[in-house]
């Protein structure tokens, strides 16, 4: 069985509370155990877990050995963060770049990644699904 | 029962014949396969097409009445093709953008993407499972 | 008698059939019979024709001999052919660029026109009577 | 019986005087002229203007209630009056921006409008004919 | 008893009349009415001009030796004319900057200000209050 | 009465005990005070904060029901923090952005502001009358 | 004996009666004496304006046949007018820029001159001399 | 004995007949036969081709398997093409580029080349030459 | 004997246990060690910390009162943090900027530093070296 | 008597004798003589030197303490050599920047200049004249 | 018989003594002997020099009214030197530009080159047959 | 004992003579004396050149055979010269980048150098410890 740590960064805690028209009436809870339900048919056990603080998520990354794949939703920090495109590269683990809305198709500064480079690759734009696609990769 | 087109561009064709250390040892046909196979589970028909001309590929997506999503590899035309852009916009129906290799990790001039913004979402860097992930997003 | 041709670029055919709130309800169809109507005042005689192949509009282009003049709605080959900006240039006949949208009124990559610099004049953001402008020209 | 005004920018009063060979032989009189004798045959009676200042052709523009459309050759002032294309914006007319050339085939700067954002749409390098086809544009 | 210059650009003559439910229903009469009221109260006296030229801004900017501070509104010259960044630069006084709408949030060409830089301050995005607030600097 | 909170970020806790020549001698405990004093006349209660912390502040914002509206000084995190302009957006409150210097006769770097976009206004240069002109805001 | 027509833009009306150490001791009304003075030794008479319209010196610029030469020092409109570089082309005379200080040791957007294209040449910094300079040009 | 493929991009076809000042009096068909009686002497053999379509050209690339080299003039796809990039890229031929005229002297958009970089080599400026010149390569 | 503090930023807490091939053997406990030797010699008593939290970095900075001068190797927040460069300002003490790697001989983001413009100078590229080198600045 | 140094750069020594359709016929010597003719009437000595090689017009600027003023034309080292900008602020000169041609209206490379910023101003354009007006800088 | 002067720029001194896995083992003793071979076919004389300084090559330049043709290999000096594309553009020979490696496919500073405007044409990425397809040039 | 070449550039002869407030009061030659009593220590023989000429520089560079480690200040070469760049990456030495003055806290042209990605690191603002720090690093 494959343990996965997902990471989710900063705002995803006010997720289905606010602005519902936007993000959908889905709490980051309700994601929670929509993944858990959904990893338990590809044989994966989840740590999921959400922080506003860039410090928490790199020491999140660097605390990450026992896993065997991390799924991360940088949030606004995806846009911004060198040290968490460096804490990704330091430790060499399989890392899957998502996002619930397409940042393809939205303001200009969120096109830029500094997670995708060192990413297997990145999933935007399917809300829930795009964290179900992203562990359908770690299934055999 | 839902029917998808799936679409692929320029160069895919040469798929597991040439460069295999680069892109794997699947050829399209194979990806072809595994995608009709994965459909069965999630209740889908499959049309998968390739071709290497950009008027072609506007005109399979003008004749896509029929089909319920559609999604679409556009190898080296996903950055340059306004047309396929445009294509898009005009039939109005749910399209899903993938791509083998995580076009955010390579050249420069791959991270522009003319069909992510008219797109339901992009998908990038998983290979096969590129394909699998985009047909999951019709599985209800 | 003026003779004149008139080249419709990628996707104007699916004019009148979708998205009428945007393009309005005038098919491509029904522009053809509208600048025939309109032509006759200004004793002109057209050759009204679409494609979404690139190579197929620049073929047309070269063949153009028995023509007085062209008007050429590119579409998005407007903003990335300059295949088609060197077969203007190249044929040294009188072309007139026409849109029926104001192209610099849209998005910054619709600003781009790569036929300006090598016809007589633009047209831009008059639907039909775009069309009909251009006619104007060659009315002596 | 349509009203329209026609205001023309900075320099068109020199028009015919100087550099004709560039230009042509029509002053700005007779282009007058000829826009007359046209806009009978539309039904359009037409108030035709010149200045080389900035503030006035805004007090033009804001003093033009009883006009049912506007024809702009801003000359200059094309490129550089955010404040021509906010007078445009708050009166809320119909306004058609006219160049005699083809500015998109000359200078770099002269690619630039601030009008045509705020325009119906833009007709640029027809010389009088620029101006008769914006007429037609009214013409029902 | 200070005395404050209050000036405002092109195209502020229009406010309240045109385009309401954006700029709301106060006119520019209305403004320098409560602008005037509340200035009793920080005992100040006001002098509140329009004009839609440049070169009369700057002759008004020339001319400024009695008053103590101003205000300027230069509406969409804030972002063309370094000829009003120089007169305020050459005379020495204390100009604050004020918007009606929030120039940050708006079109990018509407970001840069040739005012701030020799500026006290910018106020922008209050409405009235843009103005209430500059008055409220000149209390003592 | 009106329930404001005011939150300063990084390096304002220093101020008025370093670089007084530049920043002043007010301390920030003074700059509360004033505010405090300022706010009674005009019937609101104040929380006044600093941090730091990127993710501190954002908790503060997203903690934030209780307020009828936030003044903010997000000192260097104004223009690199898309978090912050991604809280801000989704609490839905009136915030307004405020800085004790003018940062538009600054450098560069600082004229970007990720905060304006989704603040009401923005109050740059005052010094301490940047607070109470934001305060005044919330005056009825 | 030739005619030279002097023309000064925006804000140079102040000089030598603010910021002295800046540009110097002397008025406008110095350098024109000076001038004068100097074209006597060169055998030509001078015109010699001011202007803060844009407008007003285009109208200059147009009605200045009967002189043999134009100096211009355009102050900030020679780095925002395109309306006076068409101006100096349109007219066909030999044309000398000036500047009192120089512009390209001074700030970035000062550097830009839209004058400098349409005309003989540039001399920029050295205060009075500036002008003296140009009327060398015209000795014979 | 070497084979060799030649392929000629699009308008190549109009060579001679059109714009001689500038392109010169041989067609292409001179220039392929002036290329084979070449490579007579360096011992290839060639096949030589020209097509409008960018499509065609990838399918060319992509069914050269018999050929020892290839050389492409791919025209104006030579600065838009990503595809033929990719294609060349994919089949691990030696490609050599050419160009009659000298894209480095000419306008900003012929600079790019999406060839150079996957090719051996690029040869510009020559004319006929050019072909000559890259034959020379295949000469042991 | 001076007091010198030593600030590592994010991500350096692997060093040596990660990536050895890249980064060396030596971990950042090695590094402080021999730092501490070096710095018998030239009679410094070191604090040396390392913290993958921007905050934190910020908060040792302003409570440095303590000591003589500063070294830091902010990781990946030198590129991204005006909030540490302001810090750095503000506290009016010399500080070093040193990097293990040069981070001019590798990604263009990383040749950006917010910290150099306010250091007393940069050391980059020396390993170990870099802050030995950094402590002989403070040798007499 | 005052000492002038004349430097001129590379290229400078083929005036007159190559394309003098655009550069004229008076050859350096030419223009040396008749600027030594010029200085007789305002009282100072020429040493008029040229060289093709930078780094002896950088020696030439070291060892020029005997001369009161310096006159600069560096020809093509203007756009390129920071290390001749060096050179002139290192030693403290009054240095004239001149240029035979309009550097402003040639190729965009040609409008950088790296010696104006250190330069007392810029003379370009009017031929020898440019250089006699340089030399009446230096009278009294 | 024609005369040829093949000018070698900086750091070709060291061709095949270092790094000769990517330069090869051919020196440019190599280069210049078989260059003088092929040229015999061709019924040319070769003058084949080399020189670190820019200079010296500008010099050579001047120097060469005795040649029939110049085929240039300017080293770095193609990317920076507009003084020799000055010295070209003066001389009014045939140059040709070659390059051992394939410039267009290496770092972004080696893309430009400002000989290339000045230039017949561009050989790049042949290794010695870059000059031997130069010479090519030269036969009639 | 190991043999250290240190290379100086433009300019910096003049050092300690002029601009003693900015450069301070030491001569090259103070700065020489000082690195060879600090070699002594760290067992190193030097060698202690300077030149205003790149090409001199490059030759330098070529001839170093016989040194273990070199040490460059290039002076303004640093930001110009690709050539010095080749000439380091073709010696194959370990090559040591010092400044003097902090080249990231001045003007935006000095920050770019073509010698830190050939070089070991990059030492940069402390003076004459510059050179020692950098000597440091060939003590073993």
């Amino acid at each position: 069985m494959k343990k996965i740590l997902i990471i989710n960064g900063p705002n995803l805690n006010l997720l289905g509370k606010r602005e519902p028209e936007i993000y959908g009436h889905l709490t980051l809870k309700d994601i929670e155990e929509k993944c858990k339900e959904f990893s338990k048919n590809i044989n994966c056990e989840l740590d999921f877990r959400q922080s506003n603080h860039e410090g928490v998520i790199i020491d999140w990354l660097h605390d990450s050995k026992e896993f065997d794949g991390i799924i991360i939703n940088a949030g606004a920090y995806t846009h911004t963060s060198i040290a968490i495109h460096d804490a990704i590269k330091s430790i060499g683990k399989k890392v899957i770049e998502v996002h619930l809305s397409n940042i393809h198709a939205r303001e200009e500064f969120r096109k830029k990644s500094f997670i995708s480079s060192v990413a297997v690759g990145q999933i935007s734009g399917f809300g829930l699904k795009s964290y179900l696609m992203a562990l359908l990769y770690f299934d055999d």
